[in-house]
């Protein structure tokens, strides 16, 4: 069968990402920016402003120029002059001249004159004077005016997925509405004559369909919109019909089962009849039976019918490949764990194990690539690659949290 | 003033968690599986029937008797004879008796009598008989029924957030519809005279709040719908005012800024006037000024108004806590990192630092708690514990990503 000879991840990413990225036109639309969360910038983000637009205060205290306060300690005290107290929201009145000072608080605009903040942890009131007992540096609790972001100055590139860690420099620069990239529009296709749909009570012999739902959950993470979806039976007909109708209405069409090397492999045939499939296999375990390929001008990815092969594919190949073609730079955000197990591997395929971490000590999930109970119990999929011939307990490994 | 007596976040965390708990009864609702992902599961779930329900192959292949296949290799091949070929999503029509075979794709049920399957790479096909060249143990690629799942076998608890990986265990035991918590009913207020409406444009003196919108977010993350907000004066009636109001409609009250050590700290003032403050500050840097008490019996979190400082408090306060009272047993994802950095540390202080992450090394974001765009710009949040002194290049740290 085709899909034998094989690809790695790496490689199979490669190509279908030249194969893809001219077919799928990412659309753009506008949102409000407390809509943005997991959302793809489709647009370079610039500071349209200095921030902050004035020099700041971030503490509480004084307002003071910092060489009045040289040698400042509990036993030398050194006392300034109080001029004035700065309002919130408002321009300060006075200057700070030779030995004064100006109560500022935090947020507040730092008067002229003044260059440095002594927090009011450090000062004691006397009068209309105050005694200090601590030195600062010049600038000391002060941001000035550009200094978080000047004007002109890039904020966010076009491909940064946005989470809340955003919002703040979004708001703060005046970004109400910003330009993310549409939900792709996506066709999810299921086939076997053994599948049910969930939401049916299956025969003896038949399975409910959990590849549709799972697929639909994976991408939405992504933000895609299923457009059409379908069970297939077995028969070229059956593919057929369903890949025509799923091309006209989807951007990308994902297909599990009808992958494998069986007698009915007939995602592969019913692509090439119409086609061009140019994937035949990844060498990832679980996951080979992975198939790419273009039908009618829509990219068609066919995935193992095993939903944790299934899973797999959708995390380390479905997903980077649609961020690739919407422009996002996103690395796999593997991280380090300890090996607790022992296991040995097959040279030449990149090994996908199912792991439950405790700190950073992971304890191997026995299962076979069909089990949905390994999958939902697993904190992480720890990731083998293809030149290692097995883990020993104490190996470092790399995981990508799920 | 009152915050300067801190609790450690441990501390803090575990102070609010006794007192808020009783007061906010998660309420329960039910949604579509397709709908559940980074919802909090509300009930316990079983296997309410055995997965699989009968043994299938999880190859295409042969079901044999594995004793007929002891010794088979391309130089000793084993013939046995085909009595049928299984259906998928059909009963078996034949029974494997000794020296015989059934073809069965990948999923199908495995005939009476077979116990174990040949992939069919290892099988040649001649006539009505197949020659095989690789032996076979006990059991090979076959799933029994109830081997993933044991009817009545737990399968996930209540608390647990979910995300696809979920998914395909949902679907395949039939649960539809699952009961998750409804989002928490949220008021989010701002304080400050400098705050201006994120969609306005600022005065010389104003800036716009960031703070309420980053908050929405970040809590939409766990779940939450905002019910109240405002933007409050610093003056007394404002406070009081806007308490009542949220205390009205919402299950939690966040306040940002009006909480420092300054002139106008008056949440504080605010909830004692009408109710009780416990928590007067985190020994944590940023974040000192968080304060938490019950507003008319409702819960109120007082954060710091720096936005970065307000983010970390969101994230390692805020977050934690409600999802504590929701019943989620998740620990923080920390991970493990190098820094590349060398930096001095207060003692007796959590400290949080933004860093960029190369691969498992970490470089440190230089930006002062007000700084919106250190915290647009990070990877992950560094947490470094109040028993270190300073961390050296080389230090592993932990992070948390953001």
């Amino acid at each position: 069968m085709a899909y034998l000879s094989t690809k790695t991840l790496q490689d199979a990413l490669t190509s279908a990402t030249q194969v893809f990225t001219p077919l799928v036109q990412p659309e753009v639309e506008e949102v409000e920016i407390t809509q943005c969360v997991n959302r793809v910038l489709a647009q370079d983000l610039v500071a349209q402003e200095p921030i902050p637009a004035f020099s700041r205060s971030i503490v509480d205290g004084y307002a003071v120029r910092w060489e009045d306060c040289v040698g400042a300690s509990e036993t030398f005290l050194r006392m300034l002059e109080v001029v004035g107290e700065v309002q919130m929201g408002q321009e300060p009145t006075c200057t700070i001249q030779k030995d004064q000072a100006a109560y500022v608080p935090t947020g507040a605009m730092i008067p002229n004159g003044a260059n440095a903040m002594v927090m009011i942890e450090y000062v004691t009131q006397l009068g209309n004077s105050i005694a200090i007992s601590h030195p600062v540096k010049e600038k000391d609790h002060i941001v000035k005016a550009g200094e978080d972001l000047a004007q002109g100055e890039n904020v966010l590139a076009k491909g940064t997925r946005l989470t809340s860690k955003h919002i703040a420099a979004l708001a703060t620069l005046g970004y109400t509405h910003i330009q993310v990239y549409k939900p792709i529009r996506l066709a999810i296709l299921s086939s076997g004559d053994e599948l049910v749909d969930y939401q049916s009570t299956p025969q003896m012999t038949q399975v409910r369909d959990c590849n549709a739902p799972m697929l639909e959950m994976v991408l939405q993470e992504f933000g895609s919109r299923v457009v059409y979806s379908a069970r297939l039976k077995d028969t070229a007909e059956s593919f057929q019909q369903a890949f025509e109708e799923a091309a006209k209405v989807a951007q990308c069409i994902l297909v599990s089962g009808g992958s494998s090397a069986g007698v009915k492999d007939l995602t592969l045939a019913t692509i090439d009849a119409q086609g061009n499939s140019f994937l035949h296999g990844i060498a990832i375990k679980p996951g080979k039976p992975t198939i790419a390929g273009v039908y009618r001008n829509v990219p068609i990815i066919g995935l193992p019918g095993h939903p944790a092969a299934c899973f797999v594919i959708s995390k380390l190949f479905v997903l980077p490949l649609l961020k690739r073609i919407y422009h996002q730079q996103e690395q796999l955000a593997t991280f380090p764990c300890v090996s607790t197990f022992q296991y040995r591997l097959g040279l030449g395929t990149t090994t996908v194990l199912f792991v439950q971490l405790d700190g950073d000590r992971a304890r191997l999930l026995y299962g076979r690539s069909g089990m949905v109970s390994t999958m939902a119990q697993a904190d992480a999929m720890v990731l083998v690659d293809d030149k290692r011939e097995g883990i020993e307990p104490g190996d470092v490994l790399q995981a990508l949290r799920i």
